[in-house]
Parts: C-alpha cells; structure tokens; sequence
C-alpha cells in the first residue's frame, strides 16, 4: 500500500460530523490544484452522511479549470442514517444476509488501491475515507481502527472543533496510536470561541503531529444554485497548499526512510546469530514498516508504479514468540493499562496486581497446577533458565551435605541436542557440540543421544542412537499404523521392551558415571518432547519419561522442564506434563507467555525446592534478580495471553484441528494445527528424511550430505518461498513466507489463533517449493 | 483515596453534554436511595454546563423522604460556557492570574475527600465530577486524565448515545486505560434509534465492564413548576439499584483484593534477593495498588474512617530504574504506539524503525558518539555483559592467536566490589567475596581493592587501600577545600604523585601476575566512577583512568565498561566518558535506557571488535540472541526516553543544581540533584561514615561494626521512613519513603525528573531521622 506515484492517506474523524467529507473535498480540490490525479474512495455511505454524500463531493471536487482526473468510488452504500453495521442488517431486512466480514471488506479496499496504482497515469493522490468516528462500527461490528489494520494507510485525522472537541480528537488520536497508525496530520475548522485549535496546535506540536485550522462552510442555501456558487467560493477561500506541501513531504521522507532503512541497518546492527560476513546485500536485510496478525509488511525497492510494501508470513512465528498475531489489540491495551497504572515498581517484597494474578493463575490454571506452588520472575527463557538451575544445585548440594569445593563441581544430566539459553549458565547445563560455544562456555555433566520420532512415509517412526539400535526389533520403533497417538500413548509404551532397554541403558550409563566418579551429577534438565534450537528435534519422549523416573528412583536431582519453548500450548497442550505423565521439580516458561509482545520469563517450583533456601540468614536466599523483575507491563500482557489462550483452546478450529488427528474435544495428546495428509505427504518426497509435527511446529529435515548448524541445504531448498510474492485461492492479499532454517531443517511455526486457511495456503506453498524440487519422488497427488 | 466506609468514584464522559451531571444525579439519588450519606463534588463548574449546574444539582439531589445527608461543592467556579483552561484566563481578565495549577487543583479534592472520609458518619458514597470529555483541558491547561491521574480514583464512564457515540465512548475509555484508570461502570443513555447502548455491551462485557443504559430526561417545560415536577418523576422513573449494586460489589471486592494480597503474595512468590525467612509478617510487604510519579500508592489496612492508601516515595527509584517516574503518559504512549505497529517482530538480518532510530542516537548522538559504532541488543545488563563479555574474550583470543584450551582458561580484570548481574558469565566477571555466589559460580580474573571517594565532615577524601595508603601523604588524599571537582578533575590529576603510585602498583601488580602465569588476562572490566551493588563505591576515578591507560599500553585486552547503572544521567552525565576522559572498547546501557518501563539493555561496541567475528564462515558469529531481541516496544520506549533525557538535561531545574555544585551551564562534571549544604552536614553526623552523590544518587555510610552485605545497620537506621506518614511544607500529600540499602550503606535515589521540592523534603525527612539517632553528633543547625 506504499507507491512512489501514488501518495496514500486514510481519513479518520475524531467523530461523526466533524466535517471529515468537506475536508477531505478540500484535501481532493488541493490535490488537483497541484495538477495531480485523485482517486476518492468511500468504502461505505450511509444515510447519515447525505448532506456530505457521493454527489456533494463529485459536484465539488471537480473544479474548473483543472486538467486533472478524478475518480470517486462507493463500495457499499446505504441509505440510512445509522452505524454503518446497522445500515448492514437494516438494509438487509434479513439480519444476518448483508453483512460484510472485514476480511472481504478490506480485501476489496486493497483491492481498489491496487487498481488505482495501476492505472495513475503520473503522480497522483487517493484518499481513503471512514464513516463516522475512529471507532464506528464497521459492517460486520468491529470497529474501523481495528478492522482497517492490516492496511496500515498513513492517515489524516478530522479534529472535532466543537465544544467538547479538543478531548474528542486527543481521544480519537490514541485510539489510532494504540493501533499503531501514523497520523501525519490533523485538520479541523476553526471556531473563534471554542478555540480549539489552538489549544491542540501545540499539544500535537510536542507530538511531532501538524494541526491546520480552516474556516467552516457557509450554511446551506436553499437556493440550489446559489448552494453551488457559494460553496464553490468557499472552497476556493481555502488554502491547503501547506497541508498538501506537508503530506507529500510525509509521504517522500518515508520513501526515503524504508529505502535507506537496510543499509543503515548493516551499518548499526550487530544481528543475533548472524554472520554479518554473510550479509552480501542489502537485499539480504528484512525491512519490516509493520505486522498484522500473521503477516509482516515488508518494503521492497521496486519500479515505479509497483507497490514497494508486500505481505510476508512470519513463518517463524518470530523466533516462537507469536501467539496470537502481530500488533494484537488486546495485548496492546493490557500493556497499556499496566504502563499507565505503575510503569515499572520494585518487587523485592513487593506486590501488585498483575504479578499476583499472573503468579496464582500459573501455579493453579495453569502449567504449574497439581505440583507448583511458587513463581520467580526474570526477563527470558536464558536468566529463567539460569534461576533455575541455581535452584536446583543448591537443593542438591543442601539435600546431600555438600561443602566448599564440593559444590563447585556439580554437573546435569540432559540429552545432547539440549538448548536452555544464551547466556554463560545456561549453555554450560548443554553438551558442547559443533559450533555453539565461546570462551566461558564449559559443559558441566553427562549428556545421552536420545532416540527421536518423526514421520518417514507416512509411517511414524522411532530412530534410536547406535547403542540402543542394536538391540531392538523393527516393531519397536516403527508405528503399526500410520496414527502418531502410537508414539505419545506414555501409558501403553511403558511396559513394552523398548521401554525396558531404555531402563537398563540409562541405568548402566549412571552406574558407569558414578563410578567413574569425574562430575556429580546434581540436577536432571529436559526439553520436554522437542529440542528447538539444537535442530527441532521431536525426542521419544518414552525416554524421557523413563529416564525421569530412573533417575527420581536413585538420586536426589530435581527435574527441570525447560518449557520455554514447548509450554504454553505451543505444541498443542499447556504442558508436556499430559503426554510425559509426570511433574517436573522446576520448570521455566516465556515466549508465549507474553503473546509475542516483550520479554518475561516465569520459574515455577515446589516448596520442597523453596525450602532450600529458607531460613534467618539473609546469605541463603536466592540472589538472583533483574532490576525490572516481574515488571508490570509483561506481566498483565501475559494475563491478557493466558486469558486469550484459554478461550483459543476452546475454538472451533482446534476442535476440528484435534479431531483431523483422532483427539477427543479439549484433549491434549498429540494433535496439531498442520493437516495430517499434508505431513503424510510431504514425508514421501524424495528430498525429504522425515517431517513431524506437534501444535503449531512443523519440522521438515531435508536430505543433505553435510547437516548440522552450519548446513544452508534448507535455506536453499525452500528460498523460493522468500522471495515470490505467491497467490492463493482463499487468502488474499498474496504473501511470501519469511522462514528460518536449523541447517538441514526447515521449520515452520503458526500463532496460536493463525487461520486454517492461512495454514493450508502455506501448505500448499511448501509443498509446490518441495515438490519442484523432488526430483526422484514419485510424483503423489496433491491430495491434502 | 480508598475508605471502608467512603465508596469513592470519579465521574468522567466521553464527550461534553452526553448527561454527565444528569446521570450523575441520579446516582447521587440512588445512593440517598440506600440511605448512604452522598458527597457531591464538582471541582470546576463552568457557563456551558449552565443548565446542569449546582442549582439543578441541588433541586434535584435532595429528594423528599429521605433521611440521607447530600452535601455538594464546587472548588472553581466560572461564568464562561467554554472550556476550564479557557475560563480561566478569561474569568481572571488577565491571562495569567487565575490559572491554577494542576497540583493546587488535584490537591484540593483530596482535601476534599480526606474532609469527606473524616466527616462521614457511616457508610458513604462521594462523586468527584469531571468536566467535558476526559480529554478536555484543566485550569491550568494539561488535560483531565492526566491531571487527575495521582489521585488514582474508580472511575465511571458516562458514554455518547448520540450518531458517532460508539466511537467517543471507546476512544474516551482507551484513554482512560491508557493512563491505568480503572473503569467501574459505563452509563449511558438510551437512544431508540442509534442503539448504541446495544452495541457497547457487549464490547465492553468482553473488557469486563458493565454498561447500564438509562431513558434520556423529558424537555426542559418552560413552567418551571412543572419542570421541577417532571424532572423529578424523571429520576424517580430510573433504576439504578443494579449499578449502585455493582459499583458497592466492586468497592468491597478492591478492600478485599488489597487486603488479601500481602498474605497471597508471601504463599505465591518467590522474590529476588530476599530471604523469605525475614519476612515475618504480612506488614512487612509493600502493597502498591498504583505509582504515579516519584510516588507509589501503598495499601495498609487501617482503622475504619482512616485512609487505606497511603503515598510512599520512591527511593531507590525502583531498584535504580525510574527516570522520568511512573506511570509517565509519554512512556505509556510510546509503548502502545510500537506494540500497535508492530507487536515484537524478528530481528536477525531484519530491521525496523524503533530499533534502527535507537540504534543511530545511541551511537551519533549518545553513549557512543565518538567511539562506537555497533549496537546489539539484549533484555537486561546482565545479558547486556554476557554479550560484552563474549565479544572481548573472542577479540582478545582471535587478536592472540589462541586456539583450543587455551580460549578457555581467559579471565578478566577488575575490581573488586563489582558486580555485573545475576546469570552466571557476568558474575564470573567479579570476584568471588562474600555471600555473593552460587554453585557454579567460579570468580575468573584479578581483582584490584580500588581507591574511593567520599566527603568526610564536609571535605572530599580518598581512602586508598592499604598497601597505597603507606606511601601516600595527607595531601593526596584529602581536598584542599569542599569542592568535589577536586576529584573529578582527572586531566589535572594526572601527574600528581597519587597518579604515579597508581601508576607504578598497577603496573607491578600486573607484571607479578603474569610472571605467575596463572591466568591469561583477557579484558578490562569496569562500573566506572560508581560500583553500585556492591555497596554504592564511589571509586577514584583517577584510579580507573590509569588502570586504563596501563592496560592499553602493555596488553590487547579490550575495555568494557558496564554502564548499565551508571549511564545514560543516572550520575548527571551521559556517560562517563565525560569525567574519565578516555572510551572504552564495549559499553553496556540498561535501565534508564527504557525510563523505567520494562527491560531492554544494549550493548555498544567498535568495528574492531566488530570484524573478530567477521568471516564467511557462520560458525564465527556472535552466536547469542534472545527470543524478544530488539523487541519494538522497548526501542519505541527507549527512543522517547531519550527525547525526554536530552530535554530534561537542559532543564531549569538541572541548571540550578549544577550551579549550586559549581559547575557550568549544561557542563558534564561532578554535580547532584542533591543539595550541597545537606551532604556536607550529612557527612558530619556522629553516627555517620561518610556521604557521596553523583547525579541522582545519594550514599550514606553509616557506622557499623559488622558492615557487609548482610549488616541491617543502615535498614534499622531509617526505619522510621518507612512507616511514617511524615507531613512536609512544600510537599503535599503527605507521604512516607520506600529504600534499600545495601548492609551499612542506605543510598537513595531520585528520578531525572523529580521535583527540587520532593528531594528537599526527602533531604529534610533523611536529616530528621539520621539526627535523631546520632548521640555523639554536634548538633549542627539545619542549615541545607
């Protein structure tokens, strides 16, 4: 919606009859002073804009003397003088027949801007009006600040002049901010008494927001001719030509701005897991001007007359945090409510509402029911992660006596593949494998390859590490059916002999440690089900459960869950608890926990582990916090979250989601948001080892001779996805997909709430960037 | 401004004449209703409310048959049907005489309520009345929500029945929220034909609050006899038991919340560095129902009649956060704005406005200019010197040519006393003294014992460790005269004698160890000027500068400076920089970075370090990131910190206080918001050690044989300020303190923007209660 001919503006009133229609008349009569081309779309009229309505405007934004063109375009029209939503069912007579989802009412918005860039045959002006206030309800009952959203027009704000005004229009202007939307400026008449442009010229001044005052029309003369003349004159007393100066000053710095925005970014930024000596161009930069829901608006240097913002999905959920949506509104006023009752306060033996609802919702709602009674806040999963295992040495080194140097030689038990964070504590509770470490990093503890699942031909499979292999028969690790509930049934497999190999070897594997007696092992630190970072990989989580249980039966570890990335429905269930059938001592969580919106990390735990560190000396307590601990803002975004999952638990398309995988209403075993024909298919692909899907992951190892981190098979495989801008048949408007890659991985990831049309579109895009790829695949219908 | 027996509510509305006054009295009628005594206060009345003024209030809201007590006020009164602000200047004839401030104004009511609360015979219910919209503008020209915001009160919405009230009911509720008001009701009237009461139900039953909508009052009858009659069989047909219901349930269910929380609190969390051991009792939380400005509002429960909430400064600017106080609008909106445009989108190999703008003003215009010119980001200091940390080690290891082990037996150099954050890499970055450790906590490097700085009775000092102090003359170390610029002054230090011996140990220390051969030495790591937690040093700063210049000029080692607590004004300057005279290789800034608002920290460095892990290879990356790095909303905060700094830093307020320490207009030298006078009679007390300030922070050593981390000496010491109410001349309400201390050093601290009269009266409580415990003291005349 940005083009460098076309200069876009929405117009939104701080309230219905503020005269948005005659100025943006005006704001059309300016733009064709200046010899431009104008296109004027009101998307919807209703009765209660007669007076102001399609004829108004065509009679008056054609001017004499103007060579330039201009085209006025209605999309839905109605006659009555009421909420656009009521005009709907109205008009309809039938309550439920006219209205228009916002969807479609958007789409055809976009539509109409396409066209009109399309056909501007030199630089040219659109506006794009509102009805009524900032938000008036919409045809199908959301209000027009949210539904026009995804847009993401520049806009022009109508100030209310009259008496009460001033209010009005900082009001309206917030709810547009709380949205996101730039104004670029406000233009409202001028009223000698109330004055109130002059109050609000300064107070947006300090806003960085213009305010230009005009004259009102004349009244209406009932003689029609005279009407005419008259308001013609006072059109042409109007001087806009520094309003207009403004907006297209606007509009070219932010041309310039997003076209500049790449290489300034390789000038300033130190990326995250970047190698900065792989960014070859600028075009290699992801310039993001905004996000909606599951999509990023992307800028992309393009000819003229080409549209330079594109929609990309957020394939990656951005780095597992999405939850539901970008730019949410309801996490936006839940941040906004907190900022705007404390900002940030101190929390060591303090309290406030949103950490206390957060606190008690985690430990009896949520993940931490049935055994958690006590919440330590910190800012990511990498410091949630490092309190967690200062809790869980010291209850070990205290449950066992140790002293002195003794406690400075502890080790974890894990699997290999683990990932807990960044910093220098977390990463050392990892096995030091390929490339990720540094200097400080010192792996402390024993780690065991772990057998995985995935589905291979459909089939689900358990691929065990050599030592295990040897030992088991084809029926152990390959799925009589082609049902995933096979791998995840704890309860069914803990008898089976794979279950008892995994027993005996994880035994003798301790045995032969203690003797050793290098590291004493003080803590257990699970991934539960999928090891993220260390490549997306789906663990057998019969192994885990077993390797729980044997260690609980003969030390006194406590159990971490690292369910930073797993918790929280992620993977279709609140916790890994429901499938692995057993509490952890310690578990952290975040990502999800704040929607997608900021950093907050949990660390919930038992009282046995809080003792610990109880008693009357101030030096046993837990020295670990971070200056803004359970800052309010992440906090009562986090109970906006849970409230917002709660209810998505419920919806309909998990209901139908769980039932395509044979779940039962509200269950929790393995279902997913992913179309089981779909991973079915894509794992019969000759270029594909293996997919597997859980929630709203989906994993798909590549075939590829090198693997590991440093692999770009992936990356390059699916590159097309990237780039094309692709269509679809149900979601419009067009998208590529922005993904990230673990080597030889490609993964994909939805929010919580991301449409099933939007996933079956990306489907099928996988599939076609898969297929064309596929060359010794035997060519299978597109039948998912 | 919360009672047991006095249910407060503040009336705003969504737009002028929406029948605020009306409703409003019929609420007060319903109240009488319920035999409650009622309190009518409307703060200002003006001529466009002419025809719902006090008359009409007062003929209508003592109805017949009731024993009920109505009292109303109006506390500024106005002929003039425009706007307060407008009235003001108007009624006054001369603009600037009648303006009233916003605190004089918002002081008033809580007189007011304070005399209502105190009056009360039994249960009552008082209405606060606004005027306009929540937006419109008071006396003195800010605008209601704002201004009324410290008085914190449950608020009911009146909303806008007419064409377009949808809109400014929602709109005027955002704002509201945005400012943390917390919406008890929405009452409107009903409109037959716009059924906007229909609409808003709903809408707001998801946001959970009620709506009640009421029939619209008859035309005013120009027989006024017959005007009163219908009028009063008007209020008489309304039924507002129900929302008098609601309004009751929820005033009880807040006593309640509150009352519940500290014992909750202690049964829930697990807070950082506290020994929950200590906390015996629920008085020993600190309830904070709000904060506004330098203050919170704490919960206590009281004797009925009296004040449940009370106002607690501040001081230690919630562990060192706070810079432009809580709950600032501008910080709120910034947040809103950037959660609304983006929500968190991802971050490697992508850019967004927020970040890119903080990352450009951080190095051009920042702690940066003139050295850096890399910005990464993190959530906390602690990362923020995890990254440091990683990015000197390999700096240091790729300029050395270290391969394998050899990377892995680096440590780094400092002080001791310093303390970089909580996650394990930045802790073993300091020295391992005291009860300050954990399990895997391994202290690698050397630590100096550094020289500090204090005034002693009055004089500036050096204590200088003992192995310096042998050597050095009183003259060295003690000021010639008072002024604190003696020691800052590092360019005329430079060649003293106390210079050379620095000098000349540091180089021999340095020698001795690398004879030892024990551990490579890979960086410098410094807090300069100020090591906050480890006991509020202020270190000689000449010290710091040499170490420097020693380390560069016989080693590789790259230099960070930790200037997460120090940077960004904490200490008066942008950076350190400005006293030090010298930049470092990497610096890290946190929070005042985000003004006190939620955690983001950064960390700036060179192309040096930059391109030691620049290759081709992806291996060789910083591979280090967290999920919400640069997350929008804490760029967007901080970008608006920023602005706000760069204001305040020119401020009158500022000016005066650096002129009041000698130092020149918008100078960079050793100066405090604190009062010179005060901490010279400060540091002579008889029970005190010494005293320092710098900036905003103020650090007094109090006697103690046992000192340390874990001495109660300072805590004991000011107890006092934490319980009192204590009453102050310029300062209104009364209000009690909020402080840390560290073992014997209590220290507060102010935002950048707290009021000169907050921080005498501060001074003044501080002075009252040290003296009080100070046998052996002179008694000095309180001359500051």
């Amino acid at each position: 919606m940005l083009f460098k001919h076309l200069r876009v503006h929405q117009v939104f009133g701080a309230n219905t009859d503020v005269g948005k229609t005659i100025l943006t008349t005006a704001l059309v009569r300016a733009s064709t002073a200046l010899k431009r081309d104008v296109f004027y779309l009101k998307p919807i009229s209703t009765g209660a804009m007669e007076d102001a309505d399609d004829a108004h405007i065509t009679r008056f934004t054609k001017p004499q003397n103007t060579t330039a063109k201009v085209s006025t375009e209605c999309l839905y029209r109605f006659h009555v003088p009421v909420s656009p939503h009521l005009a709907a069912q109205l008009a309809a007579g039938d309550e439920s027949e006219k209205i228009v989802p916002d969807k479609i009412f958007v789409n055809s918005i976009f539509s109409y801007v396409q066209r009109c860039a399309a056909a501007a045959a030199g630089p040219s002006h659109i506006y794009v009006e509102t009805a009524g206030g900032v938000h008036s309800p919409t045809l199908s009952g959301t209000t027009q600040v949210d539904a026009y959203r995804p847009l993401f027009l520049p806009t022009i704000l109508v100030g209310d002049s009259r008496l009460g005004g001033i209010s009005a229009t900082i009001s309206a202007y917030e709810s547009l901010l709380l949205r996101g939307y730039i104004v670029d400026a406000i233009l409202l008449f001028r009223d000698e008494y109330y004055r109130n442009s002059e109050y609000l010229t300064p107070y947006f001044a300090e806003r960085g927001v213009d305010v230009a005052a005009f004259d009102k029309p004349p009244p209406i003369n009932p003689n029609p001719t005279q009407n005419v003349q008259e308001t013609e004159e006072y059109y042409k007393s109007l001087d806009l030509a520094s309003v207009q100066k403004s907006l297209t000053s606007r509009h070219e710095q932010r041309l310039t701005q997003l076209e500049s925005m790449s290489k300034r970014s390789m000038d300033a930024f130190w990326w995250p897991f970047v190698q900065h000596g792989l960014v070859e161009s600028r075009k290699d930069v992801t310039v993001i001007d905004s996000a909606s829901g599951d999509f990023f608006s992307i800028y992309k240097d393009a000819e003229n007359k080409k549209p330079l913002l594109s929609h990309q999905l957020d394939g990656s959920a951005s780095w597992w945090t999405q939850t539901f949506g970008h730019a949410n509104s309801s996490l936006t006023l839940a941040a906004a409510r907190a900022a705007g009752r404390y900002g940030h306060v101190m929390f060591p033996q303090a309290t406030h509402e949103p950490a206390l609802r957060l606190a008690e919702r985690l430990l009896h709602d949520g993940p931490g029911q049935n055994w958690a009674s006590r919440v330590f806040f910190s800012d990511n999963g990498s410091t949630g992660m490092e309190v967690a295992l200062k809790m869980a040495l010291r209850t070990y080194s205290t449950r066992m006596g140790l002293q002195g140097a003794d406690r400075k030689k502890l080790g974890v038990l894990g699997l290999k593949g683990s990932y807990h964070g960044d910093t220098i504590g977390a990463m050392d509770a990892c096995a030091e494998e390929g490339v990720y470490t540094c200097e400080w990093h010192e792996a402390k503890g024993f780690w065991f390859d772990p057998p995985t699942v995935a589905i291979q031909d459909g089939v689900p499979v358990i691929t065990l590490p050599e030592v295990l292999a040897k030992a088991a028969a084809p029926s152990d690790t390959r799925a009589p059916s082609d049902a995933v509930s096979w791998i995840y049934d704890i309860p069914a497999r803990l008898d089976t002999r794979l279950a008892q190999s995994y027993r005996a070897f994880i035994s003798s594997t301790l045995d032969s440690l203690e003797r050793s007696g290098e590291q004493r092992l003080a803590a257990l630190v699970l991934e539960p089900l999928v090891m993220g970072a260390g490549g997306m990989l789906f663990v057998d989580p019969l192994f885990q459960r077993v390797l729980i249980d044997v260690v609980r039966s003969r030390s006194n570890m406590p159990v971490i869950f690292d369910e930073v990335f797993v918790g929280l429905y992620r993977l279709g269930m609140q916790s890994t608890t429901a499938v692995l059938g057993t509490n952890p001592d310690i578990a952290v969580y975040a990502k999800i926990l704040t929607g997608g919106v900021l950093p907050l990390a949990v660390t919930l735990t038992t009282d046995k582990i809080f003792e610990a560190f109880l008693s009357q000396d101030k030096a046993t307590a837990l020295l670990h916090g971070h200056s803004y601990t359970a800052h309010a803002v992440g906090c009562e975004v986090a109970n906006e979250s849970l409230r917002l999952i709660e209810k998505e638990s419920r919806s309909e398309a998990w209901e139908q989601a769980r039932g395509r995988w044979g779940v039962s209403v509200g269950g929790d075993g393995a279902w997913s948001l992913w179309d089981p024909e779909f991973i079915k298919a894509v794992s019969g692909l000759g270029n594909v080892v293996e997919v597997m899907t859980l929630g709203t992951v989906l994993a798909i190892k590549v075939k590829d001779a090198q693997g590991g981190y440093v692999s770009h098979s992936a990356q390059t495989l699916l590159q097309g996805l990237k780039d094309a801008n692709l269509g679809s048949e149900d979601v419009y408007p067009p998208f590529s997909v922005h993904y990230r890659t673990l080597g030889n991985v490609a993964y994909f990831m939805t929010s919580l709430n991301t449409a099933p049309e939007t996933i079956r579109a990306l489907e099928g895009k996988i599939w076609t960037a898969l297929e064309s790829h596929s060359e010794t695949v035997e060519r299978r219908s597109r039948h998912f």
